[in-house]
């Protein structure tokens, strides 16, 4: 039902164009601002970080939404300086950049929303953004949907975008989206954007609820404080341009499925992409009580230190996953706890039987763990209830990375 | 009030003797076994671990001070091997190792308490235990703290051992301890164990309040999930062989001092030793709400990698306190936030004001930076409580240690 998009994006919708540029934010010179606009009017929805400092772009947008989601044009974004903790200068540059960007595509200033991630404390240099907002408006075009995706890396090593298209009973729409972040293994800084576009036509209460459940099932499972970075932010563009209404049960269910494949696909990439990352790992808790004691388990094991350097030393160090399941402040039962690990191409192993070793074999397990790809599916035995996470080994690169990040 | 008796550790009070032996639990052969007995009949506390999976001698030693706490002879520790997700069999393990140390000396099972400390879900070799015991109960001396001391030692790279003697309104006594730990760099391990000894006649419901309160303003200061890893435990024995009694408000007091300053003591200790350590921090939290908002605060920022990250490379990136703070869930203003930093050598160097760089000169945050013991002062400006915990940097030495532990 949900077909992928090969190699498309934010623009892979009707109706919306994008480009990037180079305008200096970025000591290194690489491409550090991205428009991505409408030619209809849009429906807007945005989900934000829940950190009680949040970055300049997240208040205004915020207050943007409030007063004018139906209203909206487009999305400006820059990389390289996330205008956090920048006081009231940074709330004026951010308002700034918004009647910029405006500006350039005849819109008025609360038809923008704003984007920034970079370095936290740094203000933005507003000359250099006019300059980038003014060569990216006059280079708009449905081909540089991947060149905006560049444009909003920072510490990511691969620009991250998919559009997929939905069949609903009105008709096809597509989804597209872009998003940055060297994900999960550092969940407390400005890390992680996504902007997503749609031609489907969806109100604006509708698509921020249909947003607000994708994200929950996406970004939210690849970061244990998933939305409480300064800048985290996820938008969603609907431009209607497709003529199919999203609106009925059945239309809504099928779109919410599409949105869904998209957030956790970008999601994915974003924890592939993890800075340092080796081991792309699954994991899955079962057998929990209710959901949210399930997802609760899942992610204090996925930001163990000691699990995801065990993982990055091919290590099946089983002790380490079940001791931070203990501490997650669940209830368990050592004696119905069990503990499978897997990948694409071996079956699953299992290491813990009733909460204690299942004296499984070393070179099975060694050869499971050599794969790049891991699933690790912890059983607590308790219920019926679910949740599965996706995280990534901790490394001396991640080390190496953020020792220096600033200098 | 409180001077610090040096090199002296558990032996130090009166009527307290150790050993330690090599019984072949550690591969390496280093010493894995010690024996802490005193001359007199104890009255015994304990803080464990609050982990939901607790290890084999946590619920052991949970039971005996439950129905034993005033008539305990000693400790038996062993390195090497948790016996924690053990079931069944560890648990009988721990009773034996129980029964084998008790009756080493003379004592009923239910009058000695156990620890242990390694790999997690390896069981115990009892025949190595039993050796190791007797070797020890036959090497009993008070000139063996320091060995014992080093019996008890994981991944650490020194021992930790530390005496006081206080005097109280009855006379002095002394207060011994020795600990083991790699510190709150990993806290979701079976990390941190603390014998404490005292000749001091302290009533057993006195004494466990005393401890708690040692306990919570010490080594639950160096974790932020201080006491929730599958072992740790921190012991205390008082024998009375000073004659001296600890009863009344005033005596309290001054004992509690005593105790509250052998735990920070150790626990700093602890934070210092830290896996692949090259800095300790301590970091205090003023100006917040109230102490448990403080605590908060300064657990989240003392855990966040980033934060680590930056200490290990000496990057003043204060951004990333912030963010920590801004998502630790409590509620602040940006515009009242203020951070210094500081180091012995240095002067305080204010690097944020009303949320905002302070314009702080770059060559003096190297300096400071430079130096291995740094301090952290944040300021939240809401209110007058504030709260101080101790940590370290997260560096490659780290990654190395944990991702081949087992291997």
């Amino acid at each position: 039902m949900v077909q992928i998009l090969g190699d498309r994006g934010v623009t892979a919708p009707q109706g919306f164009r994008a480009a990037a540029s180079a305008c200096g934010l970025k000591p290194s010179g690489a491409p550090d601002l991205a428009l991505v606009v409408s030619q209809h009017e849009c429906t807007g929805a945005g989900v934000f970080t829940r950190n009680q400092l949040p970055a300049a772009p997240v208040i205004l947008d915020r207050e943007t939404l409030r007063e004018n989601s139906d209203r909206l044009w487009g999305v400006v974004v820059n990389s390289g300086v996330a205008n956090a903790c920048t006081g009231a200068a940074g709330e004026q540059a951010a308002q700034e950049m918004q009647r910029l960007a405006a500006a350039s595509i005849d819109a008025d200033p609360n038809q923008v929303l704003v984007l920034s991630t970079g370095v936290i404390g740094v203000q933005l240099d507003l000359a250099k953004l006019e300059l980038g907002i003014g060569q990216s408006a006059a280079g708009l075009s449905a081909d540089n949907g991947l060149a905006a995706a560049e444009a909003i890396m920072t510490t990511d090593t691969q620009p991250k975008q998919l559009a997929v298209s939905v069949e609903l009973p009105g008709g096809a729409v597509t989804i597209g989206g872009m998003a940055k972040g060297s994900g999960m293994i550092h969940p407390d800084m400005a890390t992680m954007l996504a902007v997503l576009t749609t031609d489907a036509k969806v109100a604006s209460p509708v698509l921020q609820g249909l947003l607000g459940d994708a994200v929950e099932q996406s970004f939210n499972r690849i970061s244990v404080d998933g939305d409480t970075s300064t800048n985290d932010s996820v938008l969603l563009l609907a431009n209607g341009a497709s003529g199919v209404e999203v609106e009925d049960a059945s239309a809504v269910a099928r779109f919410a499925e599409a949105l869904e494949s998209v957030c956790q696909t970008l999601a994915q990439e974003i924890v592939r992409d993890g800075e340092g990352a080796s081991k792309f790992v699954t994991l899955s808790v079962v057998g929990a009580a209710d959901e949210a004691s399930a997802l609760k388990v899942a992610k204090t094991i996925a930001t163990s230190p000691l699990v995801k350097t065990a993982l990055a030393g091919e290590d099946p160090n089983w002790g380490r996953v079940l001791a931070a399941a203990g501490r997650a402040g669940i209830k368990l039962d050592p004696n119905r706890i069990s503990l499978w690990i897997g990948s694409a191409g071996a079956d699953k192993l299992q290491l813990v039987q009733a909460g204690e070793s299942a004296g499984w074999d070393p070179a099975s397990a060694a050869s499971i763990l050599a794969d790049p790809e891991i699933t690790i599916l912890l059983d607590l035995g308790l219920g019926q209830a679910s949740a599965t996470v996706w995280t990534c080994d901790l490394t001396h690169d991640y080390i190496s990375i953020n020792a220096n990040y600033r200098t």
